[in-house]
């Protein structure tokens, strides 16, 4: 339809990177754009760390489930939800922040995933390719520590950048009368939409593999969704201030 | 730096839209956009709700704020995180399902977010405008009630979009060394910058509205994060199957 929608639309993560160092001025473009995102009363309520330090990296990539890619690639950023510089602001005027309330996680967490998404964008128009890493959530304690992330601020997920030195299949989405609905939330249809998605993803992967795996959207959701997840995350987000109030 | 960047940065909220219908095909093409965004392990933990039918529009604009260009804008997308659909895959592959974690739910806020974020950037370079409307978590329970919204669902937020009938300044964001930190999270510096800040956006102020507003980011962040954030938005995620275990 024109090059910006062709450029999401042709969107893959990308997790093997040429050694060849991000040029300074394109990471400052990834970031202005990150920054341009909309963000809620304008609250900007994220930071963005770019984790340089090799040792840090390395220990990263074994808590963030062991993923090499998080050391090797040229540009590792952490994107947290930042609501910390809103608590200077409330002191510079000498009132007291209302903290831990569910409400400002989700505006912190939304803000930072839209200023994310800008980067991932801005990122692949400059020939880049990345992966987001929601494995930092693995161990967000000891990554909190390594950052030297303070309360009422948390890691939401990493990003890894590079220049691809690899070339990953775009991967079919779900059908579009799924996720896209007119008026009401209905489901009406849904069970056999799934199914045809399912055939078409058990295809891929068969044909990918060339008969070594078979498997289907709602086989791999049902494996997942069966393990809890994650389940230090309260209690690591209380620690920082977000008690779900 | 590239067309992409340059239209990430001329982002700016539209609330005023001529009297114009998208067409069909933009309309599934902002879709397709977001739905290529990156999603969490492939879960696609969204639902996207076109609101068309005009009572409801009126009464989603009255409940998010009493703000108009909900109900007049030519497309009105309500954004719901959804694992819905997962725990359809469980039952299909006949497995429990493991709900109410904290980290379930900023999976699927996350992937809310950036599938929105794609959506907004296609809009824009189709030549249309938009705003995010947080306003539907003013009555969430109302809303979703409307929508017909049910467990393991919840709307996030709302997007107004439609060819724009104003043009507002860019908004100047937050020095980019305030956001923007080398291997770790540190504030050295930031308060002299945030005060900078202040004077710039003071100045802006004082000059759109010829003196008559004079006002600052930190004044602005700390009215606002002084004030209980929708306190009711833990009870009705608890009630939507949102525990925050």
């Amino acid at each position: 339809m024109n090059d910006v929608i062709n450029l999401l639309k042709a969107h893959k993560s990308v997790r093997k990177y040429k050694d060849k160092a991000i040029e300074e001025e394109k990471i400052r473009s990834i970031i202005e754009a990150a920054q341009s995102a909309s963000t809620s009363s304008f609250i900007q309520a994220y930071t963005i760390i770019s984790v340089e330090n090799k040792e840090n990296r390395a220990k990263i990539a074994k808590l963030g489930g062991d993923q090499k890619y998080i050391e090797e690639c040229p540009l590792f950023l952490v994107f947290c939800a930042d609501l910390n510089r809103h608590k200077v602001a409330c002191d510079i005027h000498d009132v007291e922040m209302q903290e831990g309330y569910t409400e400002s996680f989700i505006i912190a967490t939304v803000d930072t995933a839209l200023a994310a998404q800008n980067a991932m964008i801005a990122a692949e128009s400059l020939g880049l390719g990345g992966v987001y890493i929601g494995g930092i959530r693995n161990n967000p304690n000891e990554i909190s520590e390594i950052l030297n992330i303070p309360t009422n601020v948390y890691p939401v997920f990493g990003m890894c950048l590079g220049y691809p030195d690899e070339d990953n299949d775009i991967k079919e989405r779900l059908p579009m009368e799924v996720v896209f609905k007119k008026d009401t939330y209905t489901t009406d249809g849904d069970l056999e939409r799934l199914k045809e998605y399912d055939s078409s993803i058990e295809a891929y992967y068969l044909d990918r593999t060339k008969g070594m795996r078979s498997d289907t959207w709602t086989g791999m959701m049902a494996r997942m969704m069966s393990h809890i997840p994650r389940p230090h995350m309260k209690a690591f987000l209380e620690k920082h201030g977000f008690f779900m109030k």
